[in-house]
């Protein structure tokens, strides 16, 4: 194993990878903050426990587990909501409920490489705690889709996806199918898009054994709105729920971004309710977010019965996506201003100036070397600075800089004791 | 082990925790874009490898590390260099220098919890490559005493700590050790500060046997200026480096931050030259970053042979030292306006206002639950926001919105179309 190379599945972020990184993660910061969401975090392992005790098989296969120095069990977080859930759960009742949290946890699955798919990535993670109404799954979504909107993605992109568990289930038992038939349905169903119709059509009969049982769960996995499925079960709470939400998704302006799509039942075994998921508008990636209400989960890790729900978002799928649509935020210079420093010039003033800048917070540099007005001009260059001070000479002695702007090739003088507000306002103006 | 605590030497950060662990990462952050510095990030786990080829030996016996399920042997990275080095390697003559790289890893270290150390904790790494004089050393102490001074810390609070590995050599050498005698001094040194003056003169003795060598070597270690030094030996080489370097932290007008101190090795063995400690000003506690050259490890690590020097400071003695200095950064609200929506009120009003509020970058929520104003101004107060409006009722019907300042208890009327500018106006004065 050559050691230039990190291990499988993770990524090195030289500077100029960072750009978009950055860009995506202010973005989720962003727009939690300004749907009234806070921040929290956990470590990045936890007690091997917290993941095994929870059903969800896949994870399990999924993670990278190790025993410290005193044999503990832990593993690396393959997701945040058992974090979340402990951490809920360690406060009891002590919590003001409603919660409204956000997290940008890293996080590692050993998984199959594939497109979109890394061992080691980010998500970020939007919950809220103690609200059981589906006002909101509303937000959370409205919350989601406002998060694809700041990213620069529009309603051609993509969708989000949702459905509901307790609908499923009801309209199951509507149906005919007994209790233990529903979670085969449900892992069926989960793989659906996997399988050609046949394959699927095969595995349904074989869980759903009576003809007239069958036939009517076809008829219903076939619907592809509301109204359909409201005239199989139209007096279903569950349906209720569902139209009431698509009618307050409606008032969040945000109606052509979401679509009923009844084949979302998430893999996951926590959900307990609404359940959606983001596609790109093909479906030609795997889902870039997915989420739901998971109602038992908080108590399942000793704590209170708190109604919740929340949705995570990965950082891989989304690049892949903003690539595909071409999106790209301009990567910013390394720093504003870059001094160069003419032969023959006194240290102190070029250390002077660059404080001063510094100071004002204006990012700057200058060459830790003496070198060329040339090699100078090439550092800044790649700096990708866009102003460019010369300090010394005959200007200097004058008690003015020269300032050049590196994109219109302009050049200016401006006497020493102003470049710092000069630069500051030129900063704080390139800045927004 | 109940389920409710996460793993011994790490945090769970809610969200009344995450205010100051965003101020140090802001701070951090601001402080190394206005020195010119670029971001940089790599895996949270390497190749084993990566440390163990490296000669640090207390980093290993502080590693957790693990199998993947190919075999591979990984570990949870303790520090950034290692990380740093391999990328830089792994580009070998293809990066402009020099490079002006920061990073804020989260880190691991299996070790003996005490006040400062965790066995998870976050760290600030600026480092400059391609840079062999000293002015890169200057301007790596400058940013660091600028990273405290934006954290709140003044002269009284710490102080750099400043030495040189290869002063140190020509200074052994000039009082007659042998080479590997040196190396006995570093690790005796370095713990010093643990040792009794008796002890470490004890082991001392026991390395340098000869009497007038054992003489001039503590006459050294005794030295408290660069002037005492340059008695002994005022014409080596890195005493004038070292002096140079002082001087040049005088031009950043930072020489009453920076003080000598022979007592200052680092225990990592890559360093080569110059190497810093920052403490608080009694060292009642652990060093608060550390740092210094490394001119041979990323040609250790496969790349071209480059000078580099670079520091580290962690969050954990950080906040210690903040802590005792009662620098505590106000918490921010969840929310900057809560809307407090009265009984019979169209739900499209609220929700319109709460988007047109958003989408103008204004942090801001609702009752997700119809309740009593009574219980929507607890959520309010518990979301500590400073504004609240009243959606509903007389004035609503006049097209006005009642608006009120939590913390003057002052009220005014808004017409509803005025309500995001005026809104949006208090916001943005308030982020400054």
């Amino acid at each position: 194993m050559p050691l230039s190379v990190g291990p499988k599945g993770t990524r090195d972020f030289f500077p100029e990878d960072m750009a978009l990184q950055q860009f995506i993660f202010s973005s989720w910061e962003k727009n939690s903050r300004r749907y009234g969401f806070e921040p929290y975090e956990g470590p990045a392992f936890e007690h091997l426990d917290l993941y095994t005790k929870k059903s969800g098989a896949e994870i399990e296969e999924q993670l990278y587990f190790f025993k410290d120095k005193k044999g503990r069990d832990l593993a690396l977080r393959p997701e945040m909501t058992p974090t979340l859930a402990r951490m809920v759960a360690s406060r009891g009742n002590n919590l003001r409920l409603p919660l409204r949290w956000y997290s940008i946890p890293r996080l590692f699955r050993y998984e199959k490489m594939q497109k979109g798919r890394l061992r080691e990535f980010f998500q970020l993670n939007m919950d809220i705690i103690g609200i059981a109404e589906e006002s909101a799954d509303a937000e959370l979504i409205a919350a989601a889709i406002d998060m694809m909107r700041v990213l620069g993605f529009t309603a051609k992109d993509f969708k989000v996806r949702i459905a509901s568990r307790t609908l499923l289930d009801e309209l199951f038992i509507l149906c005919g199918c007994a209790k233990e038939q529903c979670c085969k349905l449900y892992s069926l169903l989960d793989r659906k898009g996997k399988a050609s119709p046949e394959d699927f059509h095969r595995s349904l009969s074989a869980v759903i054994t009576e003809r007239n049982v069958l036939c009517k769960i076809e008829k219903i996995l076939d619907s592809q709105t509301l109204d359909d499925i409201s005239r199989c079960g139209g007096t279903l709470p569950s349906l209720k729920t569902l139209q009431s939400l698509f009618e307050t998704i409606d008032l969040y302006g945000f109606s052509e971004y979401a679509v009923f799509d009844i084949g979302i039942v998430r893999g996951l075994a926590y959900y307990t309710g609404i359940v959606f998921e983001i596609f790109d508008s093909t479906k030609s990636m795997r889902a870039v977010a997915g989420g739901g209400r998971y109602d038992n989960l908080i108590e399942h890790y000793g704590g209170p019965s708190l109604p919740a729900a929340g949705f995570a978002v990965g950082d891989v799928v989304l690049a892949e996506l903003m690539k595909e649509k071409g999106i790209n935020p301009s990567p910013t210079g390394r720093s504003f201003c870059f001094i160069n420093v003419l032969e023959g010039t006194d240290p102190r003033e070029v250390i002077t100036v660059a404080q001063g800048l510094r100071t004002a917070g204006v990012s700057c540099e200058f060459s830790l070397k003496k070198s060329s007005l040339n090699k100078q001009m090439k550092i800044a260059n790649a700096a990708r600075s866009p102003y460019v001070l010369f300090i010394g000479g005959e200007e200097s002695s004058q008690g003015m800089v020269k300032m050049k702007n590196m994109s219109t090739g302009e050049e200016m003088l401006v006497p020493r004791d102003e470049i710092t507000n000069k630069m500051a306002g030129l900063f704080s103006h390139h800045q927004l």
